[in-house]
């Protein structure tokens, strides 16, 4: 197997028109996608298991009854995504767990632990909230039962979108984990503005969610007077350019924050929109920049609610806190890129991964490689075919020294990122 | 036949548990409210048409080849909106035909013309843009062909839901048209305040209405740097927000104005907006004040994309001119009131109504009855009921004026309002 064929095959998978992907979680095309890997990871000699939240385990026994060593990353995109995100991880753990299968069928490698490599349900939190979902129920930070009955705005609940294509598994995943590698593209553009091959990546922001819900008033636009409109369209506005002049009056880069998924009613021309929803974040590398910065939001909530005479509430609040990765991983990552000739640096990650779940249970090691101009949830999104070649080479040495190293365990269960 | 029994069975065909009315244009429900009609009109003695844009009307034929008086309003709603808008006018038309072609019948009136009732189809504009789309068709002001194309946001066009319903008629209506008149709820307060019994309504405001499309990009809502976003939904939110300030910065009431129907692409929490689509509107008594508040909000336009660093087109603008009500409409329908023992003032209306249409090619007399609260498009609209009934003696009298009156032409073929 080589990356650059199996990543062609599965980006053929909900490809669109524009060079990116759409394959929202567990959609029939995400099946498809699924069933695909499923194949894949049986031709190179694993045992498929799928857990209950749908996750895609491709287990290679190698010393019966040992520990496994984990590597994978997700399959679903963003609505008209880029096809690196999150698939490319997937891909490279296939390919560097089948090189390795190989070696050690061969008897060239004598591992001391098993290798599986796995496709986590719903990263993206695209159609299902919230995101990490299928990482978030396997280390237990999710409830299943919980995971199950969400539901995307259709109505259609994880569970009934999994059952329908064959990917609501019966059975948890029944062996130990030892450690967990997970390999990405940057999404930003540190790595091609230093020109340095790889990333070690140490950290992650922290982040601040919020779902909103405003609630107005339905009148009529011509006919109501301006003083007894109560517009939750207006009151979402004020919210939204309030975060961004927020954000812009701090230093560049100590915020970043978004505005998303705003949903109103009624959609009609001649009324007054009575309901509106939407989604908040706030981001940072300094996690005490986030509790002023959180203030602040909850002043302009006030302030907007008052001047559209609407009434604003804070229906979800998620705080992610930020975290650091397992300790050794830093070092373990520069000097697997050295052996496999790979200039390298280290980098924090502003956005989620499913290694930030399994951060917290096991010992995690994450991967960057490089995005062309850092196009991130875009059709835009591009790493060059040669960084893809690098970046299983890099896994590769990495799974290799989790499968045979001693594994020193400082720091996987990690404090807040302000703790250290 | 009495205004309350036949306006309170109308009102339960698609009647909403907050007590308004969801009856939006060539639904099922809005076939089951036409079919109550088409047998309401019939019991009356009705001959029943329905024209190639599902306008539906009652034709009471009293003297044969004579020109006929039209009377009517729509019954399709706003989205969860009142039921008294629209349907009122068209119940206190049917029940007013139907006293008179009683009393013709009985030999108590000799009338020089026939009368018909009418409900024109997709008044509101909600599922289906733009509003007064049958009496526009009627009057020649939007063409067949381009009407009964457009679809709404299922795709779905007006022809298609038309014939779903079997209200698709095959023939114009071939009558020729002398006079008509609608009667409505006032939509707003000032019948109440005054303690007025009802209205003639003797001009509209005038108002600018625009479609815009916002462009901006794809990207990552954590990973993008803040510089490098082109936010369509911040781009949206400068819009709404400058909209309002520039509306409360001229002299209270000059303007009216509103945003609606904001459409997103993406929706996903983790994305920023690439794609919003929105619907504005400035209102004003005062035609000229409508220019300066245009090139303001061009201005805007140009700043908001240039903050948000999106594109923002105008895709669609309609400049409706204010227009005068047929002159000798005013002085009918206040010796009609005393005639039936009310009191009236006159009063210009924010909305538009079919009226509006109708008065291009005929002598249009328009009405109003008090709302209470000036609820409008919204669950809570609420006329008394003694005021339904005033509203049908009126009526009842302008109508009996129209059929027999010789008809002073003054003034129905209205210059723009400036221009007077």
């Amino acid at each position: 197997m080589n990356i650059i064929d199996e990543f062609t095959a599965l980006s053929e998978i909900g490809a669109t028109s524009g060079g990116g992907m759409h394959r929202l979680c567990a959609t029939s095309i995400d099946g498809v996608a699924r069933d695909w890997l499923r194949g894949r990871l049986e031709a190179a000699g694993a045992r498929v298991h799928v857990d209950e939240i749908g996750n895609v385990f491709g287990l290679f026994e190698f010393v019966p009854s040992a520990p496994y060593v984990l590597t994978g990353s997700h399959i679903d995109s963003q609505p008209t995504g880029g096809k690196y995100d999150g698939a490319y991880g997937v891909v490279a753990s296939l390919v560097a767990a089948a090189g390795i299968a190989e070696g050690v069928h061969r008897g060239e490698i004598v591992p001391r632990r098993n290798l599986a490599v796995v496709a986590w349900t719903n990263e993206e939190g695209a159609r299902f909230q919230p995101s990490l979902m299928g990482s978030s129920v396997f280390t237990g930070a999710l409830a299943l039962d919980k995971a199950l009955l969400v539901t995307d705005p259709a109505g259609i609940s994880v569970g009934e979108a999994l059952e329908a294509i064959g990917y609501r598994g019966i059975a948890p995943l029944d062996v130990p984990i030892e450690a967990y590698a997970e390999i990405h593209v940057e999404q930003s553009s540190s790595l091609e503005r230093n020109g340095i091959d790889v990333a070690a990546v140490t950290a992650s922001w922290a982040a601040y969610k919020y779902n909103l819900e405003i609630l107005g008033e339905q009148s009529h636009t011509g006919a109501t007077p301006m003083a007894e409109r109560r517009d939750a369209l207006l009151g979402a506005a004020l919210v939204i350019a309030g975060v961004r002049t927020m954000t812009d009056s701090r230093p560049e880069g100590l915020l970043h924050s978004s505005v998303t998924e705003l949903r109103t009613y009624p959609e009609s021309p001649n009324v007054v929109t009575s309901h509106a929803t939407m989604h908040v974040e706030i981001r940072s590398a300094d996690y005490d920049a986030l509790a002023p910065a959180e203030a602040e939001f909850l002043e302009l909530i006030e302030s907007a609610a008052t001047a559209a005479s609407v009434d604003i509430k804070i229906q979800q609040l998620w705080h992610r806190e930020p975290a650091r990765y397992w300790e050794p991983s830093e070092r373990i990552s520069h000097a697997a890129a050295a052996r496999a000739d790979l200039s390298s640096m280290s980098l924090l990650t502003v956005s989620g991964h499913d290694s930030i779940a399994l951060n917290k249970i096991a010992p995690t090691v994450m991967l960057f490689v490089p995005s062309a101009g850092g196009y991130a949830h875009s059709e835009r999104e591009f790493t060059e075919p040669d960084d893809l070649c690098n970046g299983v080479k890099l896994l590769h040495e990495v799974l290799v020294d989790l499968l045979f190293g001693d594994l020193d365990r400082t720091g996987y269960d990690t404090d807040p990122y302000r703790a250290t």
